[in-house]
C-alpha cells in the first residue's frame, strides 16, 4: 500500500522533517504532501522533493490541498478532486507533528495514519510527562526539576537545561559552571515557558533502539551507539538519515541489550501502537535510564533495521482500531416520545 | 465578542453536549456550528436550537461548513463563503472535544479558542495520566491499579470500576460483591481496553469547583455538593444545566475550603490556561483528594457563578499565546550558498 507522507508544518525542525522525506523517497514508495509554515498544505512531485523546491518557495506552484473525510481535496482550475488517502505518514518533526496536532486531524477526518496516537504524542513531547509515564511503568528516567521565569535555581552545576517540550536538542545547554547559567536559561526560554533540568553526567553513554509492535511481534532495530557532536547543516543531516551501510551495532553485554529492549517494549505496549518509535537511553553503572521517546524518529531510523520495508508494511497493515461511538439519540427520543411529540 | 461554540461530534457524550449547547443559548451570545456523527459540520441558526433538530435530522437542512485558515468556510450554492471566527468555544463533552481532537484542529486551523489546550486535555481525559499528573502538584489522589482483558483482580470488593478514558460517569460500576464484577467489566470494557479500579469508600463525601485563571486573577465559583442520583433523561439533564437559584454553596468549613481552592489552583497552573475547568473532590476523615477534572464542563458550569458573562469574557480575552516559529530556511539555505547554488 503506498502511503502518503505529510512533513514540514510549524515547526523549529521544519527543515529536519524536509530532510526527513526526501530521504524517505528513496527507501518506499511514497505520495508527498508539504505543509508550509502557513498551514497550507501542497501535493509535491516525487520528482521535486530537492531541497530547494521548499526554500525558494518553488512548492507554492504545486497543487494545493485540504483535509476532507477519508482524505484530501485537490483544487484544480474548476473545481476540487478527492484524493483519498489510505495510509498517511506523520513524517513531521517536532511541534504539529510530535505535539498531537497533526495526529488529531487524522483522527478527526477518519484517515488511517503511521505515527503517535494524541496519548503517545503528549507523552513523548513534554519531557515532564515522559518521566511520569516512565515511572508508572517502572522504567526510571534522570531526576530533574522544573524551572518556570524568576524562579531560583538551588542545585549547583553541572547540570542540563531542556525547554520541557521540542523534541530534538534544540534549545539544550550544558551549564558547568553558575557563570553560564544566565545565557542558558535565556536559550532555553526563547523556545519554552518551562525548563527541565537533570544532572549532568560525566562518561553517561547513549544508546538508541527503534521499532514497533506490529501483526502481533515485535519488530525491533539493532541498538545503536549514536555519534556525538553536532550536525550543523543540511547536508550532514541528509547523510545522517541517509546511512546505510554505516551502522554499527553497539557493543554491550547481553544482559544490557535485554534490559534496553525490555524497557523499550514497557515504554511502547498500550500506548504507541500505530507508531514506529526510538527510544534513546543513558547508561551509567550498568543502569538504565529512559532519556526520551521520539515517536517519529528521522526518516523513521529506516538505517537501523535490516529490512525496513517488511516492518513499514507489517506496521501499515496492522494500525489500531478505532472505537465505534454508537450515536441513536435515545436520550432526546426517550423524551420526545414520552411527550408525544 | 460573539463566540462560536462548536458541539456534538463523535463522542459517546454527543447528545449531552446537544442540551450543554441548548441551555448556553439562554447565557450568551453565541453563533452555533454542529458536528455530527460523521464528522460534518453545519452552522445552526439559535431559533433551530431544540433537541428535535438534531434527533430528526433537520440539522442536515442547514449550510455545510468546513474547517479553513481562521475560521470557517460556509457551503453556498455556487462557491463557499468565508466565516471568520475571532473566538471558538469547545463544548463538546468527552471525545474528541477533551480528548484533545477538536483543539488540535483549532489550534492546526489558528482559531483562538476556550477550551482546554492539548497537553491539558490528554491529561484530565486518562484518569491515571490525571494521577500522575496530581501527584507531581503534590495534590492527593485515590490509589488505584489497571485493569486490561484476562488480567486477574487481587483486590477483594468493593471497588469501583472506570473505563480509563471518557470524561463522564458512563461505564462506571460500584462492585460490592465478587458476584457483580464480571458484569461491571463486561460494562466498563465496553467503553475502553482499560480499566481503572479504584477503592469504594462508604459516605466519601463529593465537592465540586469551578473556574478560570484569566486577566491575571483567579474566578472561581462557589463549592457545590452535587445531588447524587441517576439523571436519565434529555429533560432532567436539561434541567440540571439551566439551575440557577437552586445552587447551594456547600456548608463545609473554612479550612477545607482553603484546601479545595489551593489544589483547584494547583492543576490549573501552567497547564489548563484558556479553559474553564471543573474539578470534582472527594473528602473524607478531612483528606481532599481529587476525583476528576472536567476540562469542559456541562453548561460550563454557569450556574455555580455569580456573574458568568463576566467570567465568559474576562477568560475570552486573555487566552494563551501562541508562540512564534521562524521558519527562514537557514539550514538549506547555507548549504546551498556553500555549493553555489
Amino acid at each position: 500500500m503506498k502511503a502518503t507522507v505529510f512533513f514540514g508544518a510549524r515547526s523549529f525542525e521544519h527543515e529536519v522533517s524536509i530532510v526527513s522525506a526526501i530521504v524517505l523517497r528513496d527507501v518506499l514508495a511514497l505520495d508527498f504532501v508539504f505543509i508550509d509554515k502557513m498551514g497550507e498544505m501542497y501535493a509535491i512531485d516525487s520528482a521535486n522533493m530537492q531541497a530547494k523546491t521548499f526554500a525558494s518557495g518553488a512548492y507554492k506552484n504545486a497543487p494545493k490541498l485540504t483535509f476532507t473525510h477519508g482524505g484530501l481535496l485537490q483544487k484544480g482550475l474548476l473545481k476540487s478532486h478527492f484524493v483519498p488517502v489510505s495510509l498517511a505518514l506523520n513524517l513531521v518533526h517536532g511541534a504539529e507533528g510530535e505535539d498531537g496536532k497533526l495526529t488529531a486531524l487524522f483522527e478527526f477526518f477518519h484517515i488511517p495514519y503511521i505515527g503517535p496516537r494524541l496519548e503517545a504524542s503528549i507523552l513523548s513531547y513534554n519531557k515532564e510527562l515522559t518521566k511520569l509515564y516512565a515511572a508508572s511503568k517502572d522504567v526510571p528516567t534522570l531526576p530533574y526539576s522544573i524551572i518556570r521565569r524568576g524562579d531560583s535555581i538551588a542545585e549547583p552545576p553541572p547540570f542540563i537545561l531542556k525547554p520541557l517540550h521540542l523534541g530534538s536538542s534544540i534549545g539544550i545547554s550544558v551549564v558547568k559552571d553558575s557563570k553560564e547559567l544566565d545565557y542558558a536559561l535565556d536559550v532555553a526560554f526563547e523556545f519554552d515557558d518551562t525548563i527541565l533540568l537533570e544532572p549532568f553526567k560525566q562518561g553517561i553513554k547513549e544508546y538508541n533502539l527503534a521499532g514497533c509492535h506490529a501483526g502481533g511481534e515485535w519488530h525491533l532495530s539493532i541498538i545503536e551507539e549514536p555519534q556525538k557532536g553536532e550536525i550543523l547543516d543540511f547536508e550532514k543531516k541528509y547523510l545522517d538519515f541517509s546511512r546505510r551501510d554505516s551502522v554499527q551495532k553497539a557493543q554491550i553485554s547481553p544482559e544490557l541489550e535485554s534490559t534496553i529492549i525490555k524497557y523499550f517494549q514497557k515504554i511502547y505496549a498500550n500506548c504507541f501502537e500505530g507508531a514506529l518509535i526510538r527510544c534513546d537511553f543513558f547508561v551509567q553503572d550498568d543502569c538504565v535510564y529512559l532519556n526520551e521517546i521520539n515517536p517519529v524518529p528521522g526518516s523513521l531510523a529506516h538505517y537501523l533495521f535490516t529490512d525496513f520495508r517488511a516492518v513499514f508494511a507489517a506496521l501499515g497493515s496492522s494500525l489500531p482500531k478505532v472505537r465505534n461511538v454508537p450515536i441513536q439519540y435515545l436520550f432526546i427520543n426517550q423524551i420526545r416520545n414520552a411527550k408525544g411529540k
